[in-house]
């Protein structure tokens, strides 16, 4: 395994590299979620052929609105590399900021549809950020296929269209949610939850499960005020907070009924000062 | 030469490309000045290295402030095609707009500090379509060298800028602006100058040169509000109207003094609907 810590060595590489090649964008902090994309991404390799795994690592500090959330961003360095090794990638990519963005940087990049709701409201300038973090290393990579996870819902409807727009020749592969045994969602951040914490936020996904056999089961529309209440009530000696729960279209990311087929329930909640998503198909595909 | 029409057929023949790609992106109405592009890029071409050379065009309407000059934008496909087979290039890359832009597209890529004034301030949105079809067009070709005329002395420096910002490893070929033997800059939108007013239209460079002649024998600044002054004098029944007439440094396009070693006097005018630029260095290099 090859590990590039600088731009320059990066397009060296890949200008020789004559085999395709695959993308992880990671923050580090690797866990079995993102393993399960580099997982997704091999297993779409047929035997005989030769493809490239590059998994990149970097911490964009362009796509953090809350500074402090980016200061306690967990960092695992050398347990990320010991993963990749162990994955089989082939190329992890760990630049560094000031090779990543200049002082005078003055281009941006804008998803203007899709990003207006949900985090992209609440967390401004953070999708703005994560195109151009993608865009910088797709332009770098050259990938032809690239892996993101379906729990950063918002996330992975925007690089589509970020594809889409700008004519990239990159199939987008998009990965189920990754779950501890108890049902969390897998994030990095979840590291970083105190005990009690811990302890009680797989109540988060089972709620989510609860309302989507509530909206199965019944024919009244889900009321997600009660849902909201009802969290806030459990959750309330850990200074719980929902930060959004709605229900929006799997695609548009438009509000929509829960009786859409496409319907997708979203939460964004903050346990203490950790904002953690998660979000549930209300119906099965 | 292989004529591409499809943003599809492009991606196929691209992927299969084994060798390296060069690009001059064009709005067609081809002419010595584009073809001067052409030769920049062949003339860096290795004994014995093989490259392609793409030649796209496309009027990219994103970048038309003014329907009525998109509308009249000079057409001229046939002698296009011809000019591209006798100049050797390898692949024209001629997409239509359903193709390249989807009614629901919603990403933006802006310049935000060489944008902001001159043909930025005049033309607001122009620069936002450029980088934006020049993104497009990089991500399809991937192109390593690529060609821009330093007539469009802002457009060259935004998108130098761009490959900068957004990591492209891309070389850009500057080119120096090709003229006609009376000296008018080329550009496909001479075609349409009625013949009064393209009699009259090297007068515009005549003025650049006299002025730096001017300021190279003289110990004052240039009195850019006699210059301009003048032209409309000289002009004045072509309804002949400067749109901007200033001294900038060509780096950074911010004002500066006709004394820097970096000044570049710049013009925008109106002869009549048709809008021309020029730009002369007041120092040679």
């Amino acid at each position: 395994m090859k590990i590039i810590k600088t731009i320059q060595e990066l397009v060296e590489w890949r200008s020789q590299c004559e085999f395709p090649v695959d993308l992880v964008p990671t923050m580090g902090a690797l866990h079995e979620g993102h393993l399960s994309l580099c997982e997704a991404l091999q297993s779409k390799v047929l035997p005989n052929e030769k493809r490239y795994l590059v998994l990149s690592i970097y911490i964009n500090p362009k796509q953090f609105n809350n500074s402090n959330d980016l200061d306690n961003y967990p960092v695992s360095m050398n347990d990320d590399i010991k993963l990749c090794e162990e994955q089989g990638v082939d190329v992890v990519f760990m630049p560094n900021n000031s090779d990543m963005y200049t002082a005078d940087a003055s281009v941006m990049i804008s998803e203007t549809q899709l990003s207006v709701n949900l985090c992209g409201a609440k967390r401004p300038g953070h999708f703005d950020g994560v195109c151009l973090v993608v865009s910088k290393l797709f332009n770098l990579v050259r990938p032809s296929r690239v892996a993101f996870g379906k729990k950063d819902f918002q996330q992975i409807a925007i690089i589509q269209k970020l594809i889409k727009d700008l004519s990239y020749p990159i199939e987008l592969v998009a990965v189920e949610t990754k779950r501890e045994l108890d049902g969390l969602a897998m994030s990095s951040r979840n590291r970083r939850l105190l005990k009690e914490q811990r302890a009680k936020a797989p109540l988060i996904y089972a709620t989510l499960q609860a309302a989507k056999n509530d909206n199965l089961s019944s024919t009244e529309e889900l009321d997600i005020k009660t849902i909201n209440h009802n969290l806030e009530q459990v959750f309330s000696p850990l200074e719980f907070k929902v930060d959004y729960l709605t229900i929006v279209h799997a695609d548009t990311l438009q509000p929509c009924s829960s009786k859409n087929s496409q319907a997708l329930l979203v939460l964004a909640c903050f346990m203490g000062e950790i904002r953690l998503i998660d979000s549930i198909k209300l119906f099965d595909e």
